[in-house]
């Protein structure tokens, strides 16, 4: 009983992510998406694009990583990707928040979680390189759903998205970095980002 | 091309699930619950207690179940498990929902999550009863946390929420049910549920 009571506590504690938000605004543009929203969202796009992930992927160790990957926010707080100040420490912030948030559980599923959570992080397998695709291309279909608020409120320019945030990651993926630069172009011609 | 066109419109469209409000409140009380969040949550419950899955469920299966079995309230609604008047024609209008929003991929994962969704609904298999049982387990902890306010406002008593919600799908898993049974005896002690 005391293992369960500690994963409820866990569970109890995670629920804080739904109320850490994120510089993305939701489709219709009323109002930023938070973290728990965000995850969902990408543990969909996972679920729906798994064809297009490497041959040998193991989906549920992907969607497990997926589900937890941005847990030491809760801690850390949310910081833009293209917020060149908060980038600096955000690997040490983030880190305190694992130790502490983790440790909440069992010494087992601490390990296994936090492990999880730096496999993400370092994106060096198959499954951390699918989950790391899905986390770049669902904030441009919501930035293009909602006209590009955020891109054109912090002066975002196509060239900055396509090499800081997609061209790193979309490596032997194609399919979806080809359909992400239409999406992409199609926003520049529309006014909804720099050239 | 086409497919993935259909996958990216698909999923430009569920982001309507974080604009469908639940009755239950978030864990500080702040502000009702939507289902893109709940259902995040849900799948972080089927993760952290994997362990008490019937043996050889298949938590792939499972955690796809959990992460798309609120899609059809983007056009249904949510529905309050205690509303005896919406409860009627529920099966209805999320049958002709499901039909809409699944359509918008090709046929063959159309059918694919159309039937998984239909397993949830139907709960006959251990992926379909695991899921269940995380769905009645993660209100029971956000209302307690939110010290019970939805349940005051809606007269609930700790009798209905064992009976109707706990008891039929905890069948097999007394430790959670254990769990969930000490919690609701928390709650009345506490006034936040009536006995």
């Amino acid at each position: 009983m005391d293992k369960l009571k500690k994963q409820m506590d866990f569970l109890m504690e995670i629920d804080k992510l739904k109320n850490i938000f994120r510089v993305s605004l939701i489709s219709d543009g009323s109002r930023n998406e938070n973290d728990a929203e965000h995850t969902w969202h990408m543990a969909m796009c996972a679920i729906v694009l798994e064809e297009y992930a490497e041959e040998g992927t193991d989906m549920l160790h992907c969607i497990k990583m997926i589900l937890l990957h941005d847990l030491v926010e809760i801690y850390a707080g949310d910081t833009y990707c293209y917020d060149v100040e908060g980038l600096k420490d955000k690997s040490e912030r983030e880190m305190k928040a694992a130790e502490k948030l983790y440790s909440i559980l069992d010494k087992e599923q601490e390990s296994e979680l936090k492990r999880l959570w730096l496999e993400f992080e370092n994106n060096e397998t198959k499954e951390s390189r699918f989950a790391n695709i899905v986390d770049r291309v669902q904030p441009v279909l919501l930035n293009y759903l909602s006209h590009g608020e955020t891109w054109k409120g912090n002066k975002i320019t196509i060239k900055q998205i396509l090499e800081n945030r997609i061209q790193p990651v979309m490596n032997g993926n194609p399919k979806i970095a080809e359909y992400i630069q239409q999406i992409l172009n199609e926003s520049v011609e529309k006014g909804y980002l720099l050239p």
